[in-house]
């Protein structure tokens, strides 16, 4: 018997029925919609987001980790929002009929993922076409009715948090693709894997959730990274700030990386793949931001406030301003 | 200047924010998720299907075309579930940079498609990656709430019907891969034009809602031909059928087609791409049904009947059982 998988059915009755069995909705993958009940009083919250193989994982990562990285994208978004996550929704596209083993690999990465989100499949789309392996999530939480947090809200006065700390996605990604650089960056061998793992297994803030819906007037993620991500925050809600990278939360890993190599702080500020959260908090409201946050087990940094100009700065180290040349992930090479 | 986009933000101020301009919780298309409000008593319907050039359209076929469909396929999920339409969520993957005016025949061909199924685009995603040209969308209606019109509700003793007409996108696509076709098959060049821009503009039977959701037990699109399509639904209850071909409604240019060509038939049962409606009525509401859906001014046909056997037969024109080897679309070659 070949190890690829024979039909459509195959796929759905073996690998990703289990995935929906926490969920009434899904009519247990047995039909072509799902249907989802929104509690009185709140709203639904979707973000849709696509991986593919070669431009967001490599074709050979673990499948589980492909799995967990593609929900974890979405539900971080959701996180940004303060939403509670529901339910989603996968498209998959495979250039060939998959492998069993692949399959059982990716689902056992979307059941460790749904775990920990608290998020069941409810319902999709499988199909074969040429291209990259593609998975197309969309991803559906609820949030108090009218309690929009948007990059939009912020105001001149509001502090600026971020969450847990920067770059370790995208240098993960650079030591993925440079396994030498480890050596440059005089890592050891556990501080290199700690890099490569959070770029492999991105963790969603939903623990911030609470502390976000309170008391922040604006928030969002910053997986293109936080240049280009403070940027679109700051345009959104016209107004403007000067953020020093010396203030910026960063791990071990990290901090040694920039030490052996300055120019690391591009890749930490516009490399992408940071699944954070950028919070715009009144100042007056701050302190209990910063509380609640951490009694949620969530450690938030505050790396500048917010003005009425319309520029965003970075200053270096030494205090004065870095050249961004380069701010963050365009597909189409634009700003 | 370029005739191609230079950046995301120019795709989505130019050609996507209008397609948002009438769905508030769009936010304009300036944040990372989109919130839906679902009326009290309603619950959400929700489905997802992706389209590819060179899969399910031609790459050179009129941008407008691709548009349509690609928001017609996800409509007839809804429509088959008696929802109403409400909002859309669009992931597009392009492998090159598109040109402005592909764009604008694009935004013109949805919001045709917006406005007849009264539905708005309420964010999205849009990325570059080698492969085909796909478009993912998750169409979102409501109905009331715990109205689930699944396909594995019917029960023997009801009465099957179909809306519309059968086969004509399938015999279109051939039309469009085979032009001579029409002289083949004695079609005069109005006919065979019917045919394609069956394929090329399927329309979802939205109209039918409000009789599916009053009388059917179990309903879906057909949107992989009658022939697997029917074996789905009758396997999902637990019932059988026997449908005699002569009874299924055809427009004059598919009944023309299968007198030239017989062998056609194949192609009407199993070619898939039609967005028509298979609904499950108990007989006692039979013609409460026929009278509410012509009272929309949507045609339905009986077509047979389901009994508590296993199997799903075809009858020929001469009453013998048709040989259906082909019995429709799997994209991994399975049952």
């Amino acid at each position: 018997m070949s190890d690829r998988v024979q039909s459509e059915a195959d796929i759905i009755d073996r690998y990703l029925r289990p995935l929906a069995a926490g969920f009434p909705g899904a009519f247990s993958l047995t039909d072509d919609c799902a249907a989802i009940s929104v509690p009185a009083g709140d709203e639904l919250v979707l973000s849709v987001d696509a991986v593919a193989a070669g431009v967001h994982f490599f074709a050979d990562d673990d499948p589980a980790d492909i799995a967990w990285k593609a929900l974890a994208v979405n539900v971080s978004d959701l996180a940004a929002k303060g939403a509670t996550p529901l339910a989603y929704l996968m498209s998959l596209a495979f250039p060939d009929a998959p492998r069993h083993s692949w399959l059982e690999g990716f689902r056992r990465g979307l059941q460790d993922a749904q775990d920990q989100f608290g998020i069941s499949l409810a319902g999709g789309d499988t199909d074969r076409r040429p291209g990259p392996l593609s998975i197309t999530i969309t991803a559906m939480g609820t949030t108090t009715a009218g309690r929009n947090l948007l990059r939009s809200d912020a105001h001149a006065g509001d502090v600026l948090f971020v969450s847990g700390t920067l770059g370790e996605g995208a240098l993960g990604l650079k030591l993925r693709q440079a396994p030498a650089l480890a050596g440059t960056w005089g890592l050891s061998q556990d501080r290199a894997a700690s890099l490569v793992a959070a770029y492999l297994r991105p963790q969603p803030r939903l623990a911030l959730g609470p502390a976000l819906r309170r008391f922040a007037s604006a928030s969002m993620d910053i997986s293109d990274g936080l240049a280009k991500d403070l940027q679109r925050l700051c345009r959104a809600s016209s107004v403007g700030t000067a953020v020093a990278v010396g203030a910026l939360p960063l791990s071990p890993a990290a901090a040694s990386v920039v030490r052996a190599d300055p120019t690391a702080w591009a890749t930490i500020l516009a490399g992408g793949d940071d699944y954070e959260i950028l919070a715009a908090v009144p100042s007056t409201l701050a302190p209990d931001f910063r509380a609640q946050a951490a009694g949620a087990g969530v450690k938030v940094t505050e790396i500048g406030s917010l003005d009425d100009g319309a520029d965003v700065l970075f200053a270096g180290p030494d205090g004065t301003r870095l050249p961004l040349i380069q701010t963050g992930w365009d597909h189409f090479g634009g700003p």
